[in-house]
Order: C-alpha cells, then sequence, then structure tokens
C-alpha cells in the first residue's frame, strides 16, 4: 500500500487498422495490446532471458476481459501492468486500459498463467528461485486493485 | 436436455498466420476465431438483419476464455457456439474449440453481452421481441454446459 | 489457353473483424486471406509434406498487390490461387479476389517466393524434382492472366 | 539531395504476435507496421484533420513490398516513411524497415494511393491545394531511393 507502487506503462495510440465494423478497436485486438504491454513488462525486468536459458515457457491459460469504452480513433491508451497474485502453480498479471492522462477504464483483464517446464512438459511449483523472480515484480496494492 | 440441441459448427484450420513465438495458435487469434463463430451463428439465425433494421448494436462486455491445450499447425479446430443466458440487461454466449472429430478441449469461453440502443445510447432491457428472439437460439443443456 | 484449367477456390465471407475504419476489409488483411488461399492450394496438391520432409522452406521475398474495389460486411469473397511462372530461381503465384459468382475483382497480387534450403541457408535452383512438383500445379493461361 | 533530408521513423520492437509459423515476422504483419508508420508520418504533419475537414479519404491501390531478410523476436525495427513520387492523379509513398541503428534492410515498400472525394465519389486531380500539401512533406531524395 506504499505510495511508491508504480505499475508498468505501454501507450498505444489508436490506429485505422486497430478498428473494427464499428468504428471501435476490435475485442480481439486488445489482446495484442495486453501482450504488447505483458512484453513491454517483461523486458523492463529482465526476465525473458531467464526463461530462456532454463528451458522454461510462459504458458497463458485464462484471461478474463472486462470492455468498458470503447476506444475510438487517434485516442491514446495507456496500459497499466503488474502482478496480482502468485498462486502456488499459477500467477496472475491484472492489466488495466485506460484513456491516458485519465481516469477513464477503457478495458482491464486478469490474465492467469503457469510456468511450464518445457523438459518435464508439466507446470512448475511457483516456489525457490522462480517464485521470487515473480515476487520482485511491481504487484498491485490490494487496495487499489479492489477499485477496479 | 433434450438430445436433439445443436449448437452451430464453425471449422477453421490451423495455418501458418495463426501461430506465434512458440508454434501455437496465438491467444489473441482466438478472439478472432470466436468472433468469426459469433457470426456464422448469426447468420444461421437471421438477427443481423434484425439489429441493423433496429438500430441496435451487439456490444461485447466481457470476454472469459480458458485456453486448454495449444492448437497447432494443420490442426482442424470445430467451434460450437450457443446461448449460455439471457439475462435481464445482458445475455452469455457459451463458445467451445474442439479438436475436429474429437472431444479433445482446445478453448473454451462466456462472452457476455449487452444489446444497445444506438440512438438512446443505452443497454436495453432484454425483454419482449427482443428477449424472444434470444430464446429461440439454440441453448446449452444445463447438464452438457457444466461439463466444461 | 485449354478451358478445363481450373485455379484453386478459397472462400471468405467479410467479417465484423477484417474492417477498419472505413468499413473495408484492411489492406492488411487481405495478405492474411492470399496465405489463407495459398494454404488451402498446398492442401489440394500435398506439397507441404514434401517441403518438411526435404528440410525446406517457401519463403516469400515480393508481394505486388493491387487493390481495386473495397470488400464491405457481409461480402463472400472468392479468391482463385494458381501459378504464373516458374523461375530458375525463384517463382510467381497469382491470385485472384472476386466478389463469389462475379467477375468483379476486389484485389490481385502477384505473391513471388524462392525455395529456401534450411541446412545449406540458400535458396534453391528450380530445378529437377522440385521444378517439376511446381509444373504439376495449376498454371494461368497466359491469355486469361492478361485480363488481370 | 540536400543533407537534410529526413523521412519520418516509427520504431516497432518484435514481440511474439508478431510472428507464425517460421519464428520471422508474418508477411501481413508487415503491412500493419507500414500503416502504423504511415499514421505516424500523418501525425506529424497534420494532414488527417485537412482530410476529415475535406470530405476526402486517402485510398490505397496498390502495395509492392519486398521482403529482404526475415525479422525475429525482440529485435528493434525503424521504419523510414517519405514521399517518393507526387503524380497527376496518384502519389506514391516510399517505406523502408531497417534493424534499428543499421543500414541491414528488412523490407520496403512503394505503396500508392489516391485521393478520394466521398462526395463526387471519385479520384480526386492532385493539384492546388492537395498537391501543394504532399509538396509540403518529406520527400526522398532521388540518388538516396535509387539505393534501394
Amino acid at each position: 500500500m506504499s505510495t511508491d507502487f508504480q505499475p508498468h506503462f505501454t501507450d498505444i495510440k489508436v490506429r485505422g487498422y486497430h478498428l473494427d465494423l464499428y468504428g471501435h478497436v476490435n475485442n480481439a485486438r486488445y489482446l495484442e495490446f495486453l501482450e504488447e504491454a505483458r512484453w513491454g513488462f517483461t523486458d523492463s525486468h529482465g526476465s525473458l532471458d531467464y526463461f530462456t536459458a532454463a528451458g522454461i515457457a510462459f504458458v497463458i491459460v485464462n484471461v478474463n476481459i472486462n470492455y468498458r469504452r470503447a476506444a475510438l480513433m487517434g485516442e491514446e491508451l495507456r496500459i497499466e501492468t503488474a502482478m496480482k497474485k502468485i498462486g502456488s502453480r499459477s500467477g496472475v498479471i491484472h492489466q488495466v486500459v485506460k484513456l491516458k492522462g485519465t481516469d477513464t477504464v477503457v478495458a482491464d483483464a486478469d490474465v492467469t498463467f503457469v510456468i511450464f517446464d518445457t523438459k518435464r512438459n508439466a507446470a512448475m511449483s511457483m516456489d525457490g528461485e522462480l517464485r521470487a523472480m515473480f515476487e520482485r515484480l511491481p504487484m498491485w496494492p490490494a487496495k487499489e486493485h479492489k477499485a477496479h
């Protein structure tokens, strides 16, 4: 609950090819926006190298996304990304898409993942070094998260 | 729970451009597959004309998707689509992506929508003619749905 | 020029997620439509297995696409695909996107490719068994092609 | 040929969802990269507002793209965009995708467009104020362009 919490920020401007029939960003496109933001989150914390070296893969098992307000041509979006939960065998990343510079939420999502050991072909327990790595990532404060 | 329930079927073969870094169909692409299947579902039941004529729009407010098994190059997928729930102000479509000809579930999703009156700029109550239209669509039997 | 020439046909119906800002199928999306049609072309002639077995890859080096008429929501497109030219080190596939059941051309493209030997890391000469394989594919008659 | 020519720059980092079967950025995706860069080019020169106000649309009639080197996961691309030609009824934008910070060309494209008068439903002549607007944009020097 410290005041210095800061999620990772990714900015995207809505372009013509993001839109669909209704002139709104298409539902599927948001999942690309969220993936873009998660790669940025990963870049900022160096975990991709760790994963590649360890022969493990980040596998998404569930996405639960709320579409709260249509995003329109030319609007600037800011995606906030941070960890929400680290369980025993899975984790949850929470991502919020806002109109940049405002509190208007365009979409928000919980993205549940497992860490997969590609050699043993099985999900790994989130403990030891692996758990420590996720615990070093920015985590949504319990209170702030409830607001969504 | 009659035995003659039949969801709408949409078949898609996995192609090179559907895949990502891991050689699996990308998470975002499934939302396009699901949208494709919903348009097929709509085509089969003529509701698009009704919507256009009535000045109303189908707006998705939540997608909750489970990714259960990676889909690979050349695999044939069958998407089963039917209504799951018709609430007072929203509805839920349930969609299951299987390996065609098998019971292997690749992904399944609940897609929650509202019907939006574009003239009044507000979600409509799901009653009267509108509710009747949705009640005429195929609906997942309670039991079969639980299996997922 | 024989009357029994028949390109490969792939049918695609324009959906909401294919459209962009202008309510037209987006320029980039056509390249996915063309790729879809080439995979169908390949499926029909069994060459993918040959490629995989031989450790060779199909690599596109140029796409030259004309956008002739916007495609709109709900329109049914038919993509015609056949070989146009087999050179000494590259080949050209010509693809025409029409409104299904009409002669109206929506888009047409020349797609130039090389066959890449992934072991030697070099483009292969189009001769011997490789050339024979391409010569067995449907080829646009010189005259018909000029019409485009 | 002056030394102060500067195209518009757009930077894109290759992410997992950009890749396809071969682990390379997919052919279709480059057209989205080029569109992203053209919107940035437009943003920098304020022409979108002009277009919207004048009831005219920018319509692409041909894309001729060379794929010169596969782009891989994590690579940083820089897209250079400038005018190549202003004809009497059409124009050409030339775009070059390089590995950022190098002269390695990943792809380059000529994008031919017409300006469409949506009220008269016809392509406009590129003269008067319209031509002047395009002449104020950065233009590839004849010599530098030949290098591609």
